[in-house]
């Protein structure tokens, strides 16, 4: 498409915002400015620990829904608990509104091992109907809650290069210099700039 | 169909074979006899709290595979913990496969409420293209592994009716008699026998 028109389809309004500010930030552009366009579609997702086929089965839906030719991308985030091997995973935000913060803590407690990966993938299905994949993975560990509880789990997850902070502890743009969003992110922004899509 | 023949799409041996033991039980029959086929066609699974969507998307998947008219039921399992708010639910099978059943139980240690309650939930698709839900549920507890381990979770849900039995260590009749896929199959078959399907 001329005008470099993107569509974004996710209800969250904080990833909205988040996406929207890192995609937006300066870069050698080559003249090239990205409009992110939101569509909030209510799209199914799949049972699995293959996080590249949750998301790819929210592009293929996003695609269906919007019609071919427009490129649109889908994203899915995961937590992933060591000591679960792998788990709760994509499925963290049904623990998230069923249990809540504090429940998702207490239930690592008997673990000595809290460490944990967030892992944010994109899908992207460009106009000519090929999909990519983006992938970033951020290593930290589970904490009990500290900061703002405003943005999903934010606040129990503490990154290991963060100094000591959690996610919610940082500022927006510490936290999308090192975020598992931040880096997928960066990876697809790359990609926009330097390809026709 | 003439012959009564109805189709389970399931992969796991374990519970055809139950399923089988249930619906081939002497019932007044009507001299209607069931054939019972079995498919195993990998279906998707949808990420949801609510098992009758989940089945309801697995019985579509079934349909669209198979054929209209054709007689097909899908069932689905889930485990839910009382203290998880019904979590891991549906997502169990995820659980046992990545943890084990050993951290199953161990995630539950923090919680005083060890109560859970075990659901099927079937989708039925008779030949003309409608739907039917048919759900079991059996209340007990998450207790340490006793039994053997073969089928799934049932060495470590202890229900409040087996007199301190877990499933594991039930006769399959006895089992059969109280468990939550029991009561969902027994209300499918009544169903089954007195129905045009």
């Amino acid at each position: 498409m001329s005008n470099n028109e993107i569509v974004f389809v996710t209800g969250n309004a904080n990833k909205l915002k988040e996406v929207q500010s890192i995609l937006t930030q300066e870069v050698d552009n080559n003249n090239k400015t990205i409009h992110l366009i939101n569509e909030a579609l209510d799209l199914e997702e799949l049972q699995d620990t293959d996080l590249n086929a949750i998301a790819l089965a929210k592009g293929k839906q996003a695609v269906a829904a919007l019609g071919k030719g427009k490129p649109v991308f889908v994203e899915d985030t995961a937590l992933r608990f060591d000591e679960f091997n792998g788990l709760p995973g994509a499925y963290i935000k049904w623990f998230l509104k069923s249990m809540g913060l504090e429940k998702i803590v207490k239930m690592l407690e008997p673990f000595e091992n809290k460490n944990a990966e967030a892992v944010t993938t994109i899908c992207f299905a460009d106009s000519r109907g090929e999909y990519h994949f983006f992938q970033g993975i951020t290593r930290g560990k589970i904490v009990p809650s500290r900061g703002p509880t405003t943005f999903g789990w934010d606040s129990i997850f503490e990154p290991f290069d963060s100094h000591g902070l959690t996610y919610a502890e940082m500022s927006k743009d510490a936290k999308n210099a090192i975020s598992h969003r931040g880096k997928a992110f960066a990876q697809f922004k790359e990609y926009l700039y330097q390809n026709d899509f």
